[in-house]
């Protein structure tokens, strides 16, 4: 049997691609007929550049990495799902034997085989084998779509829990994108009594007031002239003079002036979490992180029990994933879906790519 | 009675000072006379500059916060000391009803008055009043001139129990002045199993070398032209090549090009410490940071349990002080030992300035 | 001016007495008149028994620790409250310089002096003095009897904080009194997905099952001849068959069979919480602590941040306190207050004592 | 190839066994012949009772679990290992996908298949197979028969990182067997200042003061009519007397008397840790942990990064081995080694059986 993939084969150029179902590898190993796929800003900044950092696609790489779907062939040794078993499907292969993989932080694994992280395939297909506890079933009231967003969802979570969050504090959080709302939205769940959304951008900053309660704040300008510190001192004047200072504060921009903004506004002995992306290097107040005694946290993916996290949050209703499905595409559309998700006046937040036939 | 004090009354211009003793203001109170007190770069910082940041000499101040000294009269409560008790003294009061005092952390303290931070005198004066509890009593095994140097020496033990440093870890410390050089011994001490000893100057380095087996790493110079980034990389390069990644890396020198190639040096979710005060903004390598999870985290000082701390591991000999101290000098020579401290052919490591006569 | 209290002269005999209002000793201190006293298991012991354990009421001792009030005086140093505030008052005074005050755990203070534990007097009277950071004040929406159950509220708090419980959780509470009541709210503030309320009376689960939607387990009468560890198989299989096994269980009833009960139904890794007291001695599955490797937590009343954490979970409504409030007394019926608390007929959860007149 | 092995057919009946070599089953297995394997108090209970607990010899079964040795073949994917490596072999076989596994908990797999645990055979055979992540690297100067100790000395490190003991910290053990002399050994590695040995035997507490430089407690016989509570007491002043009270203590004798005395010797806020095995259930004094706050931790074998810590300590010559082993036995002499370590008169501490030739 032949099935589809959309396939990268270099910036700018992207094709539907058939190909022999991938084997299977380990007595493990299940087989997901993909349903649902979300689009990520890592995907789409492959699709345009071609690489990210270090990572470059020198040969045709099938995208995706958010997707959920149908479990159609289990393995022999497969206890946990069978044939039609709704899933989402972590995304990647880790060794299990590396240091990391052992003490549960397999994200860290120096092996790790990340879909559509090059040189490694993606999700976008009709098919694709993972191992059974790469995948977590999903009960009636969570559809595909929203299983999809599990993804960035577990990204949010594995933040939370690095940053220890427990019931009680003020957040603030750089970014109102998925990874930003849905820091927000876990925030919240585990218990955070104000949460302050900041955005460059005041359509973002109100989605973010109206699917959380969060208060908003929107970035003004920085001229060229200034520098990042002194831009980032207007905005903490700003910030705190509305709200105060933070417990916790969380980047998911990656742009430098909203992290060195996010540190200055942490109260002594506070913590910030960087999840965003951008320049290698910035500028950063590092006498305010000692006089302070701050914490500044990098996350990483997730690992070990953040898909698990995800199903209990979702399925109790604590985090809803429904308000951030802005569109979605047929899979023959998956070009049109990259062009929407990369078009800042589409309004997208989310955009899901279904299926292919099976 | 007058007592006499060792006073900055502006940058440069130092003198001696008589004045009345200072009260008792609570029933836990003791008055200590001050035997031994080591100079630090914050002190020679005010000497030279008048000024450190935001905190300025605007009138005259004592000097000296690392002190130590015999206790010579108690408040009616006191319990735990008598007169003739040898004490370390920890510089300054707290106000033990803020949320942070409470919880243990009175170093973050928004009331905390510490000895010579402008507008407070510090320990340079034949008497010091201060709790009980910020007293730590001294065994016969050691002497009053080790016992200065329980203040930086706390600094280095609250670095560590930040980082939650544990047996058997790897570790690179920028900096072999006092804080880097106790920042080796503590983290050997609490069972680091290979310390690499990073500074500008090989003397320095050298004398890590002989004090704690540390293995050295000489700093090149940077030249003018080239970037922080650039220069990290370049040590990274060699550093690693010799001694590999670190699970633990500390900055005790406060200058950027040392933060930067630290966080480079550093294992996937390994953690980075700063106790070095430097310029208030650098160049920093956030991705880094995100893409192999990293911790920084900030240290500012020490809090409850450090001088208790600090008197464990000098007393049973696995922090030795005494090779640290490399001049020593009477209290009328005062000025003479900020000179020396401040002069880098000097050789010196720690100064210590006696006391007045009592 | 006079002032009046409500005294246990020794078991069973209690009276009203005049005396003279406390004097400050402190500049911190603040005197609160108090308006709302609720009575706890403790004060009912003593009132029956005169003694609990090592604890005997050998002379006159005012009753009464669960209190709130109004301020009517502050001493010259007070800056975070003034006359007129209304506050919930944390019991007990600590003596701030031992190493558990320091660190952050005054629970733990060998100098404590909790109120209604002899020899020290208790806050049922007109005015009780205490150091303005025991002092939690209160925004309009928490009525001063609610604020009168931030004591026990902080028990359950203090219990949970023990045992790191968060988001996603399943739990199961032995004792539904108000400190398991409350163990249940603040599980569920916290994130528990499942609370199991189990109770020997029917009536007290189902007021759990109302209150916060637990579900029911009612524990069958121990017949004599059965031995602890039978009966805890018992109602384990029983409770595994309904729910399956906890990663957290706790005990608020001090019951042998309940703590046996509770550790057997810990999932591996598990921990369970013991807030009850009872026998000194029972019988404990030390077996299966070792083989599942669980973790057995002793909790004792509250320390730093429990009052404040208290404000916070009952101003979001995460804490329901109002349904606990059985019955309301006026300062003058304060032994019908005792009586309908000791009487298991009288359906009280928690009885409220009004203040005097001021 | 057949190849030999000792086998256990019920209790008390022993014999040797030619069989086939156990095959891979993993891309990542080694085949390593094992050269030394220590005997264990659980090694004798089954071969004098048959069973454990619920563990029975239901068929025979090869005995040992303590082991080290030289690979002799790999599989195709071993890259961390070649043969003639000199390994230690951690016992068992894991999931690696179920929750536990996947949080590096391994120790709590519900699947574990550990060697000499009915119905899975253990290591004193010719070769064992294992994975390659299960084996760790010696360096030159650790021998194999240090090596078979790494598995108890891989139990007393779990404990102490459950425990999460730090430098400075006063440590009480019971029991004075190998699991005892290593969390001493441990203990004094991770900084414990003082360290009190206790056991009923004189010869064994001398053993330790010898080893690690403990004090001694020779526990008094117990008379039939005391309670466990009384006796206790009795030990806990005896102790308290000498000593004082710890921040830590241990059990690694499972006899009630001694866990019981161990938790009434705590300092407030400390912590027990209970390695032993014995009775299923003890006389336990509950009130004492909730008055004093303490934590009582079950600590079952260990999990990632235990063995690579046992490396580290023995390599460093922080924790010696070799004076552990007090008898060495050819392979065919395995059922006299049995004999003497089941012999309370044979001095033995630890006893090691040398491999069958290859
Ligand atoms: N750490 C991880 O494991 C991980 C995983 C996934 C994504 N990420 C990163 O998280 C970040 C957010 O992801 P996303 O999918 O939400 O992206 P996104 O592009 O949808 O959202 C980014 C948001 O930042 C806002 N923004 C841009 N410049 C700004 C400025 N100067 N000031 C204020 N706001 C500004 C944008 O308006 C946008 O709303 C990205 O950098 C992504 O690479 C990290
Ligand atoms: N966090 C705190 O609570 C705390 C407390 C005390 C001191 N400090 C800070 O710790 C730092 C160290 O204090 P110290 O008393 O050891 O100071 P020090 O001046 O004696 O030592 C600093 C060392 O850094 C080295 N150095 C300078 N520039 C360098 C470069 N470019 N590359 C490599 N090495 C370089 C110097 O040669 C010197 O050996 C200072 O910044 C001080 O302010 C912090
Ligand atoms: N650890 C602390 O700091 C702290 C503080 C306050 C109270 N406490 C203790 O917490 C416990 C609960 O306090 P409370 O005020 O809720 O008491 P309570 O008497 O109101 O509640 C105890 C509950 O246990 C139930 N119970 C009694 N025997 C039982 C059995 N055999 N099986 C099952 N359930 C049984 C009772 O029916 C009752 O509902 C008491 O032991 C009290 O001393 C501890
Ligand atoms: N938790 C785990 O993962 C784990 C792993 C291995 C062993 N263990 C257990 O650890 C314990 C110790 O193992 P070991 O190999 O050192 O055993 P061992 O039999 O060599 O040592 C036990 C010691 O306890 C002493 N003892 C016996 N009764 C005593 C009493 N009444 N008072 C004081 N001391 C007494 C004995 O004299 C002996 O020295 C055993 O119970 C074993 O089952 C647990
Ligand atoms: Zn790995
Ligand atoms: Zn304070
Ligand atoms: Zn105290
Ligand atoms: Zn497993």
């Amino acid at each position: 049997m032949s099935e589809l993939s959309f396939v990268l084969n270099k910036a700018h150029d992207v094709s539907f691609k058939n190909q022999a179902p991938d084997p299977f590898t380990s007595d493990h190993d299940v087989r997901v007929h993909i349903t649902s796929t979300g689009i990520c800003g890592s995907d789409v900044h492959y699709w345009k550049q071609g690489r990210i950092g270090d990572f470059v696609v020198e040969k045709p790489m099938i995208l995706g990495h958010e997707s959920s779907g149908v479990v159609v062939e289990v393995a022999k040794n497969v206890k946990s799902l069978k044939p039609g078993d709704r899933v989402a499907v972590e995304p990647g292969r880790v060794c299990r034997i590396c240091d990391y993989c052992r003490a549960g932080h397999y994200n860290l694994c120096p092996h790790m085989e990340f879909a559509a992280t090059p040189p490694y395939d993606g999700t976008l297909r009709t098919t694709y084998v993972t191992t059974e506890d790469f995948c977590t079933k999903l009960p009636d009231n969570i559809s595909l779509d929203e299983a999809a967003i599990f993804e960035p969802l577990s990204v949010a979570i594995h933040c939370w829990q690095r940053a220890q969050l427990t019931f009680g504090k003020r957040v603030l959080v750089f970014g109102c994108g998925p990874v930003g709302l849905l820091l927000m939205a876990v925030a919240k769940a585990y218990g955070a009594i104000e949460i302050v959304a900041a955005d460059v951008s005041a359509t973002r900053t109100q989605f973010a007031e109206k699917y959380i309660g969060a208060k908003a704040y929107v970035c003004p300008k920085k001229n060229e002239s200034e520098s990042v510190a002194a831009y980032a001192e207007k905005c903490r004047t700003a910030i705190k003079y509305e709200h105060g200072y933070f417990e916790f504060t969380a980047d998911a921009t990656g742009v430098d002036t909203c992290i060195h903004t996010a540190v200055l506004l942490l109260k002594p002995g506070g913590t910030f979490i960087q999840a965003g992306n951008g320049k290698p290097v910035v500028d950063f107040p590092i006498n305010h992180l000692v006089n302070n005694e701050l914490s500044v946290i990098g996350s990483f993916r997730y690992s070990a029990g953040c898909y698990e996290q995800a199903l209990k949050l979702v399925s109790t209703g604590k985090v809803p994933l429904k308000p951030l499905i802005s569109h979605t595409f047929a899979f023959k559309e998956a070009e049109e879906a990259y062009k929407t998700t990369a078009d800042p006046s589409s309004g997208a937040i989310k955009v899901i790519i279904h299926g292919t036939d099976y």
